[in-house]
């Protein structure tokens, strides 16, 4: 059976997370269905590169999915997905790999972003979080060296993960500002649950001058969950970037 | 009565419109209800700059109202505004302006953007039109110069519309390349109903090649709307800037 990594972008308000559930509306249920449709096939597996919690989007999510037989036109077939998935999925490309390529395990980085806006603002209604407060960035940059490298994350794992380990190894964390108000880019080797979130929630008491920017350590050294900041809402955070060894990054 | 400008930004796609109706929701409706919560008088009439159809969207929209007093403090009042508004529509600014003034009567000049993107996004699913193939920019930007200036524009008027004149000065129309595809700019002293959606599906069959740049000559010279192209979607179209001789504009 041909297997097949495809590139997807999605809004995941509508959305209970990418994985498939009994009783709410997912990603994979959505994609599972088009491809189902599209390969003329019973059941298709789409197995993805990980999990993504309620109302987080993605403007790049890897999956694959193994064909009765290869596809002969992999574009075409594209847009016949692209079809038949509703408005809030998108597929940006479906590519060949080897039999052995895993959407989940062959991954070798992860990025995610997170997206604040100081005003109201319509069309960023559920994609970003409407925080008011000026932040300060250079404190929370500092702050978020200590992130860097390996560490154990378990302090901004959600209680109750049961991990075999929580350590990550950080590449990149960084603030920058945008026009509507502060973009966060956080890349590793892996992602704990909950984790970008409680970053994010911790940098913005930080940022706010509420905590100083050692703090940052001090929750690392913890270990403790209760230490860190509340967890950032979901609509501002975006899966947007997976490295695999055998895909060439497309520009985005 | 002390009069008030209110600029807003409002998501056009839950919304039959600006304008109030019985049976539909409208963005009217909501301001005033949101006015008159905040102003606590029983009827506040929110007079608008003009009309948008339904599902366009507003970048920037100018109105204007009378309070029953002066307000104390108009940031805290368009944020006690925004807080009564629903997400699709935001306050960004409300200011003190001369008895006379007038949203719809005192403006000066209005422009619209419409915006296309080429592949399907999850994000720009209603906020703008997905068109796929290529479009020859330097051959629309070539027909835009026809309609530079004081001309009849009653070829682009929605059929049955009943204005005393037809007549509006262009003074920009121009395409531009985006990251994910097109946009169009336009701006004039007034617009006639459809106006900027019959410009922009005739500036598509140019831009697809189907139709010469002059023709864009011919069907203003005809003044007959079925020489001019299909209407383009509403998803694309923003009401962007409006222009008072006595307000500073905002940098957007």
């Amino acid at each position: 059976m041909p297997r097949y990594f495809m590139e997807i972008a999605y809004d995941g308000t509508p959305f209970r997370g990418w994985q498939r559930q009994a009783d709410a509306p997912s990603v994979q249920a959505e994609v599972e269905k088009a491809l189902q449709l599209r390969l003329r096939m019973d059941k298709v597996n789409a197995v993805g590169c990980g999990r993504t919690d309620t109302g987080v989007h993605a403007s790049s999510y890897f999956l694959h999915f193994d064909a009765g037989e290869p596809l002969s036109d992999a574009l075409r077939f594209a847009q016949g997905v692209n079809a038949a998935l509703p408005a809030s999925i998108a597929v940006k490309r479906v590519l060949p790999v080897a039999d052995e390529a895993h959407a989940r395990f062959s991954a070798r980085e992860r990025e995610y972003a997170y997206l604040v806006h100081r005003q109201k603002d319509p069309f960023l209604h559920d994609r970003s979080y409407l925080l008011h407060p000026a932040l300060d960035l250079p404190a929370m940059n500092q702050a978020c060296l200590y992130l860097l490298g390996k560490h154990d994350f378990r302090c901004f794992q959600r209680t109750g993960s049961d991990n075999r380990t929580s350590i990550c190894e950080v590449r990149q964390a960084q603030w920058t500002a945008t026009g509507a108000g502060y973009r966060f880019t956080i890349s590793a080797d892996r992602f704990l649950r909950n984790m970008v979130r409680a970053i994010v929630g911790t940098c913005i008491r930080i940022g706010k001058g509420q905590w100083p920017e050692a703090y940052m350590a001090e929750v690392l050294a913890s270990g403790n969950r209760a230490m860190a900041g509340k967890s950032a809402p979901a609509c501002g955070l975006y899966l947007a970037r997976i490295a695999y060894p055998f895909i060439a990054e497309a520009k985005s």
